[in-house]
């Protein structure tokens, strides 16, 4: 997905107030979802689903500025019982300027870890459309790596 | 209430964001309310109330900048059958920044109009405390002026 | 221009938070400049310009909620020696949710007024692409009404 | 230092917006700079420095909600030449709601790396106010650990 930086995303620094990294990520995952035939309040309303974020680690590398046109690449690294782990990328053209790192858990609107429903994991791992989600090259089956291991698996 | 601008609140123009203002508005109403004994999630909860903006208008008179700190004042214009007018003003000091006149509406979850609570409107009318409410210097009856009445009205 | 509601918008109240039309508005105003062929940081660069908003009044009607696809309208209003009068219309669909009164004034970056460049006054008073700007009726000249006149004046 | 959760802090999901758990940390960074003497405004103006986060990374434990009191704790992890590694913890009573490591980097208006001023360096080294700032346990030499090593080091 691609977006402008408008006023609102700046700070008197002149760039993007880092902060703001996360909502330009937040909105990659949700057309992510989107693509793939997911809503936010279509999953809540029919599986009382929500997702939270329990991790999130960013790398800034150059800042974003006034009426830059920037894309949000999502890339899927691996899914657990619960979690997706997702790798995102903030760019200006072909310029990397912040890289993050994401666990998003499932939850009740209570907040209690659920399963991934089976649907989004089938759509994360066999994407058909077109839409932004790129996934690492090979399908990643659904419970690999066991999920004992590390969870944010870098794409290579 | 006194508030300090942080670099989330400014922009790259080097001031306050525009929409800014009406956050640090909404701030004071809050600490206005818990002033007077009143919370969000405590009207909420006993009963069933929100409050929802109906009108917003804003003057900006002179830019607020990094570090700056302000003062957010609040005063009654006119409390109506479910709706509350208010006078804000943001200052640096004895300098007005901004001005703004806002009518908020009593309303249930679901949006539909409910009348302003008797406590609330006689905390409102009647502010014993030292909080940082100004009432008009007379206190308005709780009807005055009747609501065919233009409904935001300048204090003097 | 269009725009998706997303979580960063909302607030607990399930709503879109009042401030944030601002922010909608603000992406409009930019998009409709682009639109022209104007852009904050080439105006910035090339005329030393900033554009100020000195007024803003918001008429919320229905509130906007998670995953709506808004349109922001953009029409002038009115032209005088340094401001610009605009009125914004963010719409879901055919609904309309919320009407801003918006005054912007061409200034300095110290903050001083400037008169509006008079490539931008001829194309907002021509526009001649199919961008989001919905000009009045008949085009508006440059200098009517005269700047004693009331300043905001509604399209009908 | 404590602040409240308004509105404009929550999304439609009832609870903090997770993006803002960075402004709260920058509010905590800018407030221990200041115990310590130093504003962003003033060290600008003085010295043409300006502090950029490099990384940040956030653990969320439990989402704060509206009306809450949060405090936020900025602990110094390490300093090297140009950086500050800070532990930042967001926190509900004694509740630990986010943790956040923090990297920032003093950086020249255009970006460049600069080294952390010797003033700073030693009030941050040796605070002897009552601020928020809590140091490591004992004083950090300012070169150590050297600066080849892992630069994020947890307190104990």
């Amino acid at each position: 997905m691609s977006l402008r930086v408008y006023y609102e995303d700046t700070d008197a620094a002149g760039i993007v107030y880092y902060a703001n990294y996360l909502k330009f990520a937040e909105r990659g995952r949700t057309e992510m979802l989107r693509t793939l035939g997911f809503s936010h309040t279509g999953a809540r309303a029919e599986t009382g689903l929500v997702f939270a974020v329990r991790r999130c680690a960013v790398e800034y590398h150059t800042p974003a500025r006034l009426d830059d046109l920037l894309t949000v690449e999502t890339r899927l690294v691996r899914i657990a019982g619960a979690t997706l782990a997702l790798r995102q990328c903030v760019c200006r053209g072909d310029e990397l300027l912040a890289a993050l790192d994401v666990l998003v858990a499932c939850v009740s609107p209570e907040g209690r870890p659920r399963r991934v429903p089976a649907s989004l994991r089938d759509a994360l791992i066999n994407p058909s459309g077109s839409g932004s989600i790129k996934p690492a090259p090979a399908p990643l089956p659904p419970e690999y790596p066991p999920s004992g291991h590390s969870i944010v698996q870098k794409t290579p």
